[in-house]
């Protein structure tokens, strides 16, 4: 229950974590960093993935699997990657177990030792590449749109539910193209569908960008990215889409037979969105009293609660609660009808607040007389009474405004929270009072860009799509400067 | 292409694995049993989850997600379940790679060694269990009905494709109950559900069974399967249901406080069934032309095929085609028209036979002329001429109608390899020459079962529900017995 969420303004990172524990979203394994997301949270999470997986299947993607496991020779073979990469690996190094002698349990068993160790994959550029090797040989192979959706894992130290866990779940895409240009495009459609699917469904606006070189995919020669803002001020990147140029066709000699019949390299691309969005819905949107879902992923969307005296009552509003049901679920929206007869209605209101059903009707005795329910909606509390009879209109169209309002008021937050600044002073009073983006000019060297991220912990989240062209100066060394860049701490 | 299956009177086995191979659905990777699930076979494995998921939550379930990894001292928890899963397991026993030395690459970093080795998991009973501990602690949290998909490794030695993989995908149902009545329904229910699905999508027939004790589920009380029969005579099991008693329960302590306030252990189950169904779908229907898939499950259930003399032809197929699809599509009906340019329908028709494509229409000059497509149906291999008006209609009937037949003929042929024998050399000779179930009496003793596999390969592969009582004598040690139970060869 909401008893005992802490405030944000007091504390928004506990705030956060308790949220997602007591709205049943997920928790810690006995696994470290491991989480386990439970059937609230996998819900969200489902749709999610139904609706980007109608997305990529209508850009003309088809899915596929790729083992766990990639053979550790494999990672070494794109150089940046192994990089990358490297320092978070979970390693298999034997396949069996055994009785340990003094009878204490199982131990490893040392006759079993793998001859060649296998990483579980942190990312499946290299495993998918040794494959496609043997897909492709003609330009009549190409393009090659591939997608799947898989649990992946980084050895991290640091973990935060859904934000930052060792293990976790996510799709990535990996095309293979003829050209460079047809490569380019690919990943800047799949950034806008990520960016389409974050703004119109998560209800969360993003900043279009690309990465700087300091922040690139290792493996990579351009990262797209979306960057969304969280209500506390920090960042977070929500997806990105990499451009791989010819790097991966090259480590795995990857080439086909063009129209002339000469052989080249494929040109290559990777996106990704991960379970890390669950965070940021939850960060965008929530308050106080629980989650705020937009109505688009929420996998209850109108709640019915009883308020009654006696079981007579009860039928009676069952009743009528009945062809609600049927009216609304002929529109597609999901209804549940509360009626556990141990719990009080406050705290049926509480425990729905908490996680964050968009809309509520309540139905009480004078409601039976009147012919009417009370409707509320979650992201303004807003509560009012309503005729029985077009009840499934008014909900739809509540649905609508909700999507609409959260999505704006974050928009709102969002355009208020870029700060254009012009001096490291103004740079480093912005970062520690209002917080947000904040766009600055910078000298384009990564040496600047670190000092920066260690004075400051703010990095560079994008240089925005269609950027402005602006003369200036960087606010560190005071070298000229084409434009301005967003910088922001993150998540 | 099809040139090159290998006859399945010739040599059945490789007939299958070139069968997987040529049909673009899967290909061993550079993992040692670790495969490649390749896009066309992906789509038919969607379409499994798609209808099972739908079946699981309409049965009350819903999904969650658990740890990859499982602590190696939770696998020592149960006895059997450890004795069950220690010797295939994959050991992960560091975090961190390093570069070597000398120079040639990536090594494990020693300094980066586990505390304790984490096991990939071959199965999740044990983190589960050990999560539902918290999850559970009054009659008011039961039952607990929770699914998964995931994947999971057990380390085979030999493997093949779809059949027996290192890693594999699956679902994995782990339920909690209050009272042992209510779990033993739950795994009957379950065990309804994966019938089914087998029998009505897959068009497999199953006999539904209980497993000897020999045969039973590490930490099973009693394991209850779906055993299928394949076209060379050899039994699948595509499907398992386990009662586990309060094993788990026992092993994690997990207990809950009944209406009077006292403490009882819970009972559980587990359920699952895994890209194993694919191993079984390909096997129970295809022919020596390839693919023969039942219509609930095809990825394409209609391919269009135009015969044409130039663009100017092609081009009015083509319009009649997209009206063709249109009624096709609005009755739910996937289609496919291949207008590939550089292929001969004759090509073409064989692609989509191996395939396993239902239904082909073929459109040419003459049906232009004459207002008529020609339709093959790919299970019998009948084709005719059909008048261009109604034929939405025409498809959608004869659609019914091969799942239909499917499902007859492998039934009929299921039902023709299941015999009775009354003497172990009976019982050899049948197992030799015709194959299939034997259904034979058996003294009810693990040493009889265990000797008949030594000597014979077959396996107890059930004693079927709602068996026949009927008094006889072992067919090995002649001791009494009081029903016939039913061996097979099995993969
Ligand atoms: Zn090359
Ligand atoms: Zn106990």
């Amino acid at each position: 229950m909401a008893k005992g969420l802490p405030k944000r303004s007091e504390d928004y990172s506990a705030w956060y974590n308790e949220l997602v524990k007591k709205a049943d979203l997920a928790e810690n394994s006995a696994v470290r960093g491991c989480m386990v997301i439970k059937p609230y949270g996998f819900a969200i999470w489902e749709k999610m993935q139904q609706t980007l997986d109608k997305m990529f299947k209508d850009t003309g993607h088809s899915n596929a699997y790729f083992p766990l496991f990639i053979p550790k020779s494999y990672l070494s073979k794109e150089a940046d990657h192994v990089e990358g990469f490297a320092k978070e690996c979970a390693v298999v190094t034997h396949y069996r177990l055994k009785n340990a002698e003094d009878g204490s349990g199982v131990v490893v068993d040392p006759d079993a030792k793998l001859e060649e160790e296998l990483i579980v994959r942190p990312t499946s550029e290299t495993v998918i590449w040794s494959t496609y090797k043997n897909w492709i040989q003609s330009h009549r192979d190409l393009p090659l749109l591939i997608n799947q959706w898989a649990n992946v894992v980084r050895w991290e130290m640091r973990t935060r539910l859904f934000l930052r866990t060792a293990e976790f779940l996510w799709q990535e895409g990996h095309t293979a193209h003829a050209t460079r240009g047809e490569a380019i495009r690919e990943t800047e459609t799949m950034l806008d569908v990520y960016a389409t699917f974050a703004e119109e469904f998560m209800g969360v606006p993003v900043v279009r960008g690309i990465k700087t070189e300091n922040e690139r995919f290792a493996g990579a020669e351009e990262t797209y990215c979306i960057e969304a803002l969280m209500q506390d001020g920090k960042a977070l990147q929500a997806g990105t889409s990499h451009f791989l140029g010819q790097n991966f066709a090259k480590a795995f000699d990857v080439k086909y037979a063009d129209q002339n019949n000469e052989l080249q390299h494929v040109w290559g691309t990777s996106w990704g969105v991960s379970t890390r969005l669950m965070g940021a819905l939850i960060m965008a949107h929530s308050d106080d009293e629980g989650l705020v879902l937009p109505p688009q992923l929420a996998p209850i969307q109108v709640v019915i609660v009883p308020i009654y005296k006696g079981e007579e009552q009860l039928n009676m509003i069952a009743e009528k609660v009945s062809v609600i049901r049927k009216e609304l679920m002929k529109k597609g929206i999901s209804v549940k009808f509360d009626d556990r007869d141990t719990l009080r209605p406050g705290f049926k209101f509480a425990d729905w607040e908490l996680k964050g059903v968009p809309v509520r009707i309540a139905m009480g005795a004078r409601d039976l007389e009147n012919n009417t329910v009370e409707i509320a909606r979650r992201d303004t509390k807003e509560k009012a009474t309503y005729p029985l009879d077009n009840v499934s209109e008014t909900v739809e169209q509540l649905l609508k405004d909700i999507q609409e309002n959260i999505f704006n008021k974050a928009l709102t937050y969002r355009d208020e929270h870029i700060t254009k600044v012009d001096s490291y002073e103004e740079f480093k009073q912005v970062l520690d009072t209002k917080g947000g983006f904040v766009s600055a000019h910078w000298d384009g060297s990564g040496e600047t860009e670190e000092r920066i991220k260690d004075e400051t912990k703010a990095t560079i989240r994008c240089i925005p799509l269609n950027n402005e062209q602006e003369e200036g100066t960087c606010i560190v060394t005071g070298k000229p400067s084409k434009q301005r860049v967003l910088f922001a701490k993150a998540y």
